[in-house]
């Protein structure tokens, strides 16, 4: 669904993740003028289909008498999306150009993909969050310290100086999604009630002792036939064994710096609440439209960047 | 499919898991005359379905002038199988009675099934993995130390005076068939080859600092992006991983004590390796038919238990 802004847009920001693509018109200031959304995401779509499905949505805010320059991040710049925004390597700024260039048929956009970042060693890699960090140090300009974005695959982002120092990727939320919903665990817990100390004392327990992790997965079950666990202790206890475990890898991150935690939701809530339990300095920040915030910021360095 | 024996079964032997079901006739020295199994595995059954695909197997092993006792070991005796066998607590036996009696219409059978393990604190419990350890200990009556059973779900039991003190169980195996077939990281791994030197040094990585495991797993996609890391290489070090996370959950058990590994095949081998680069004193004992070895034992003593 589109809205025709009350003028045609200046710029035009995209947010292109896996399932869905989200649009913003912003004027000459930056201001969001409309927004559209739609659920094409990079994985169901193949090179010539993302050109359609961007028009769909901001047709309406083109100026008929000049070409609109369109900024995407996400997925939509992977080597399976429509054109693959090669990474930038750390240290540098979360987000900048080159960007990459897919051809398009109309004469009435410029569509510039943001690269995702690499770190070589050790390996890692982002795509989308850059974007979000970006949107963070927008609002922030003089944050030092650490951003934790919690996801299906976190991030944990050194930041100095405006730039990436280093990061690391945890598949914590991908690791959970499957030990309850496609293990043997999943018959322990039905529903979505959640115990906040079952959650508290395995986030402890494993940051202590994280050899313990793997011997602890199956007692979830054994305790579901032999002493009746709960289905809500079972998933927080669950969640608190994966994040424990997550926030021991990434202890030398969070443990001398301020760590913001952006996002929404339950998920951010609970590494909110983890990194307090351990006596972290750490700060939950709303992450509603970080990636919009990063996009308005890029767009400010544009004519530069794109030169 | 069923081969009928020269002569009448003096009893039967069924090995029942969640995928097959296998059976055995046995002489009165407990000697195997014939065997025949079908794919009606627990899984795909209710409990009326039992004692026909049971009959299906066994129909032409039976003495029409008296009635030959069948005795089952695994799945059947879940509480989703035929009948539940309640558990018997550690330390005790491997194998033992009260075993479960399920109903059947059939007068020429009686069926009794083995009891699973149950261990309170730490929670835990097996069933199936009671009745090879038993077969092991058939071949080897004074074998003390631990008993391994890579799978799926992993066992490790701790065996002195021909009893289980305490056991443990990983879901190494399931955890490896997840993320390799069903997370982010199956995209790196296509194929079936392997790399020993890329297992070894995980294995070693991981048990000498296992809190580096979650930091180590996107690290195997971020590699194959940016560094073309060979699917061999990415599959057989996520094998390193979560095996040598195993080792260093089950150090305490494997590290002072002889140690058996039971199996056969790629796993039992990996498990066997994965304990002789850690020093360990350990030997791969091949698990081929130890439930029909453990039930076999069973019926030695089965007036008795019976009665």
């Amino acid at each position: 669904m589109s809205v025709a802004p009350v003028s045609f847009a200046a710029s035009i920001a995209a947010d292109w993740g896996t399932s869905n693509l989200r649009v913003f018109a912003l004027d000459d200031t930056g201001k969001v003028i409309a927004e559209a959304a739609s659920d094409k995401g990079m994985g169901k779509l193949t090179p010539p289909d993302y050109e359609p499905a961007l028009l769909a949505l901001i047709s309406g805010w083109l100026d008929p008498n000049r070409v609109t320059p369109v900024l995407v991040c996400g997925m939509a710049g992977a080597r399976q999306g429509w054109i693959e925004a090669a990474y930038r390597a750390v240290p540098c700024t979360p987000v900048g150009g080159p960007f990459a260039r897919p051809k398009v048929e109309s004469p009435l956009i410029d569509v510039f993909i943001v690269p995702g970042l690499s770190q070589a060693e050790p390996a890692d890699v982002m795509r989308g969050e850059e974007t979000q960090i970006a949107g963070v140090l927008a609002g922030r300009p003089d944050f030092e310290g650490v951003i934790c974005l919690p996801g299906t695959h976190s991030k944990w982002a050194v930041v100095h100086g405006g730039r990436v120092e280093r990061f690391l990727t945890l598949m914590t939320g991908e690791l959970f999604a499957l030990l309850s919903t496609q293990s043997v665990l999943r018959h322990g817990m039905p529903g979505e009630e959640t115990d906040e100390d079952a959650f508290a004392a395995a986030v402890r327990k494993t940051v202590v002792a994280p050899t313990d992790f793997a011997a602890s997965l199956f007692r979830l079950r054994a305790e579901g036939l032999l002493a009746n666990l709960s289905p809500a202790a079972a998933r927080s206890r669950l969640s608190g064994l994966l994040i424990g475990l997550e926030m021991a890898a990434a202890r030398a991150l969070w443990q001398d710096e301020k760590t913001l935690v952006v996002g929404t939701g339950m998920l951010a809530r609970l590494y909110g609440r983890a990194l307090m339990l351990l006596g972290a300095d750490a700060e939950l920040v709303s992450g509603e439209a970080m990636a919009l915030a990063g996009l308005a910021e890029a767009f400010k360095g544009f004519g530069k960047e794109t030169a």
